[in-house]
């Protein structure tokens, strides 16, 4: 026996999201079918028009419903220094850190030849056509440090090389607060060879 | 900062599914959103078409989209034996546990009067119909456990006394695979007290 088809359907489908099982999937389907139907009806309602309507910022590429995001929009920050980062869940997390004044740019992914990502899949044109806009002078490649994000980097280094704009890296280290013996050997020694004069670190 | 507005309400939106917190729900939307839309359109659809259709069964009352389910139709049932309990999980997970020929009626939960969930709430008019229909021998009261559990099942009880039928309830005792050091107290108690000779165990 299983639950009728219509159940069962709805019990597939919940394993969409990420992380859902069958387990939790029945879990949801319970719930939300015999304690919370109005909220299920929400979620398929604002589901919907998410999908529909949330698109790309047209001159940074984050996720937004705007034909350009209010990061952009806004007068506040400077255009000088734009932060490029692979997802829009890295550019919340730089800007709960705070601090970082400048811009971004979103490419929604990594190069990955494997998987058919080339340049135009993350956008390159379109940052090189900002870049050529000439009020970038810094551009903070922000990927993430894996091989992919790394290789990411360093091909948008050699695409913009040559056109009077700073590159820089976020630096490699120690994370703040961890302790010394959990942080992993490359980490360790990325930031022995990085170390610092005491004098530098306020 | 935070993400646009219609996708701040997707992630809030999302924490109606249970176990969702603030974090899972920001990494299912942007997993929707970023890697797989028509997944996501999907969910949104079966979620519309299953809390339009999706309901009780007239007979039993389980969730199916038909008026009375496949289980209920089946020839092959025993009508004699009807086991009440309080959820379509509960009636799965005896389904699955198989063995069990009889027919099913869903509570859809149980008896809590400081919730204001009283006896109509879960059905026992329809329950009390299905008993003078005459061809009930034996009523299973599979409610939980608990003690909303055993208070809905002692109430089922008193309702059908004088009716000429059997009532029975589940067997309580030491789950089987378990490890007697990890048994409450409480379960252990009651099967020490419903030991049976060795004999009538197979």
């Amino acid at each position: 026996m299983s639950f009728s088809p219509l159940v069962e359907r709805l019990m597939e489908t919940l394993r969409v999201l990420p992380g859902v099982g069958p387990k939790t999937a029945q879990r949801m389907a319970m719930h939300l079918l015999e304690r919370d139907r109005d909220g299920g009806r929400r979620l398929a309602e604002v589901l919907d028009t998410a999908l529909e309507q949330v698109g790309h910022c047209q001159r940074c590429r984050t996720l937004t419903e705007e034909t350009v995001c209010r990061l952009c929009e806004s007068p506040r920050r400077d255009d000088g220094v734009l932060c490029v980062v692979e997802s829009p869940a890295d550019q919340l997390a730089i800007e709960e850190a705070g601090g970082f004044t400048g811009r971004y740019f979103v490419l929604h992914g990594h190069l990955s030849p494997l998987d058919g990502i080339g340049p135009e899949d993350i956008g390159l044109a379109l940052l090189e056509e900002r870049i050529a806009e000439g009020q970038v002078q810094e551009l903070i490649l922000a990927t993430n440090p894996t091989v992919e994000g790394e290789a990411t980097a360093h091909y948008i280094a050699a695409q913009v090389a040559g056109q009077g704009v700073t590159l820089s890296r976020l630096a490699y280290g120690v994370p703040m607060g961890g302790e010394l013996e959990y942080v992993d050997g490359g980490t360790l020694s990325r930031a022995f060879n990085g170390r610092l004069p005491f004098s530098a670190l306020r």
